[in-house]
């Protein structure tokens, strides 16, 4: 079997959100992966790398997997009228609709997320409220077609998740032997409840500029 | 302070090997990733993805971090003169000389490996001895200025670790947390002794071929 994925690509996303999710489906033998985006010019993620979307939004296929990563580039996509009807249309054909990261508050914005349970990124799990989800503190959350992953690196257990629903267990073992991921952090300080205080305290500075545009773009829309 | 970091960026490089630890070291406030290659057109890595290096070899900094990641295109560099005579200068003057999968066995290939204890993906690891280094089956390894990390994901751990050398512990943590690398994976086959025998098996076979080619080329290196 073979299966299509199709990842948005967009100015300012977070190349991670995108780019282990990547791996893991394209490691799957016969996966097609799109790198989505009205058009094929670069785009440059938010920590400098540049992307090459692969597949225009106007000739994307019928998809298996719909995946829209975050970012701060959300921010502006949020109000981007093209960009929602393409993921409205896509979510009605494709078999899971997913998001990695603060993706899910794209979903939210394109009115997918109503009375749904999902997750985002730690900073931003309550504003899914807005979009009338039901947040959940969780990793990955799956509620029937709808796949939301954590913030960033949340996307590798998702990754591997998605692979075995569509491909079956030993499928998703081995593209995780392949990647070797065993993983072992040097620290514990991946989520606010296990982080030094201090730490979680530069962390909210450090994204609290992005969370409070979040906020007042999300106050204007009507979902 | 400042960092300045170059990640190693050539056809059929593993792309995760790459942009895991370029999220980390982005992250970091202030510094600089330099995707070094001999020229700066795309290329595109093993699963796909194109990756445009910023920095030509021949204008590459002095480095604080100068990391090769792995993939399939290693094989082609193990016998590029330009390319490991490029590793050995940079190596006499960077702070810490890294690897992450199989990028050690270009290390090793550029005869910096000779007596080092040292790591890669597990299905080459065996092959580091051919290089005079001592392999370690570990996530990842320090050698003094050398810091060698296992397969592919392993990138994630191993850059952690490096921010908390470079820039202090609550640096890293807050990296960790930004990033939300607090990792669940939804199976336990992230390693040989681990993974289910038909997995490791399917996984074997799957790399078998690029294994063969390495095991070829090794036995004609004078290292």
């Amino acid at each position: 079997m073979t299966i299509a994925v199709g990842l948005l690509t967009f100015p300012n996303v977070q190349q991670l959100d995108l780019t282990a999710p990547y791996e893991v489906f394209a490691s799957v033998p016969g996966a097609r992966v799109h790198l989505l985006w009205k058009d094929l010019a670069p785009v440059t993620a938010s920590t400098g790398l540049v992307l090459s979307p692969t597949t225009a939004l106007a000739d994307c296929p019928v998809l298996d997997v719909l995946c829209v990563p975050g970012g701060s580039g959300v921010n502006a996509l949020m109000t981007d009228v093209a960009v929602l009807e393409f993921l409205r249309f896509q979510a009605g054909r494709a078999r899971f609709v997913t998001s990695v990261c603060t993706g899910a508050l794209l979903l939210g914005a394109a009115g997918l997320l109503k009375g749904r349970r999902a997750t985002t990124h730690w900073m931003a799990l309550d504003l899914l409220a807005a979009f009338g989800a039901v947040p959940e503190a969780r990793r990955v959350v799956r509620d029937g077609a709808l796949i939301t992953a954590g913030g960033v690196t949340a996307g590798m257990d998702f990754g591997l998740a998605v692979v075995a629903e569509l491909c079956g267990r030993d499928q998703a073992e081995a593209v995780q032997l392949a990647l070797e991921y065993a993983p072992a952090p040097p620290f514990a300080a991946g989520t606010p409840g296990t982080a030094p205080p201090q730490v979680v305290a530069v962390v909210r500075d450090r994204l609290g500029a992005s969370r409070r545009a979040r906020e007042k773009i999300i106050a204007t829309l009507r979902v």
